[in-house]
């Protein structure tokens, strides 16, 4: 997607050779329309799946995954992050580790939210280990409904996450890819 | 907002005398054309202050706040919330208390997004005793810009947060307030 390519090359901060940031249009200042270009690039790969809802994890998933629902005309579900849970009936809970932030968080959904049957497309603002994505779709099949397809903004493909997500069997559509984030420059794939 | 007024009263669990749960369309899954309609609506009431950044906290106020935003064409700014934090000169850092948690939080904003001039419009999706919303607006003055408003999707006008507000001089607007939770019912303003 040439629009985002351009953001991250003009505004994408490289911060090491495995952290880029981009606080200025996707993880703290947001780009609305932006994000309305992206909810439309998303639709545009998975709209002939039939997809039932949209789901992220808070807080950057939310504003590329309410833009794509709201063009698919589907809700949106955002998991919730939490340090350390009572467990409780009512919700899916799957553990997940942040390599960023050197933690665990169990990420959870209401069981009210997704069903058998549906259709679920997994929208994240970046892929680098998939770990996130991974526990996303565990929580969907935990749910008995599919997973038809996994949309990131920003994929580190030369971190293994992509790969490791396509090899279990997942489509993943990434609308940028970086192959390199060394000499502090981005190289895309 | 007759739409949203609606919605609350199809799908709002009365937890307890405080406690609404709306978490069907605001606050866990969430309903892409409601917010698109907020979005619509706060854009319509506050769009005479020639707003230029749009700010609100993760992770309920997301939605509403990418729409607005999309709609007054301006970024909009998440504020993050951190157990607590080593100081840091590029951040403004305000504490902020949640009586349903029970727990203080420090909400932070990165220093490069709000500038001296920018007409701040603050969006949250409740406004309870206010802690939220002073804690936002003592940022954007801390970087010398202006609070223009305060745009909030449900007001529990049994609680104090929107008449503080007021009386310290912020134009509230609520698009559903709430008169009493009582009996297990919603009673609006």
């Amino acid at each position: 997607m040439q629009l985002l390519q351009n953001k991250v090359k003009e505004e994408g901060i490289v911060l090491s050779n495995q952290v880029l940031k981009v606080d200025s249009f996707l993880n703290h200042q947001m780009d609305p329309v932006l994000m309305r270009e992206v909810g439309k690039e998303f639709t545009q790969r998975f709209k002939e799946h039939n997809v039932t809802r949209v789901l992220t994890i808070e807080s950057s998933g939310i504003a590329p995954g309410i833009m794509t629902a709201l063009e698919l005309n589907v809700p949106l579900i955002f998991a919730r992050k939490q340090k350390s849970l009572t467990l409780r009936e009512d919700i899916y809970v799957e553990k997940v580790y942040s390599f960023t932030k050197q933690e665990s968080n169990e990420i959870t959904v209401s069981k009210k939210f997704i069903n058998p049957g549906d259709k679920v497309l997994i929208v994240d603002d970046f892929l680098a280990n998939g770990e996130a994505a991974f526990g996303l779709a565990r929580i969907v099949e935990q749910a008995g409904a599919e997973v038809v397809g996994i949309g990131i903004v920003i994929e580190k493909a030369f971190q293994p996450g992509g790969r490791l997500l396509s090899e279990a069997g997942y489509r993943v559509e990434s609308l940028v890819r970086i192959a390199s984030l060394e000499d502090g420059k981005v190289t895309f794939a």
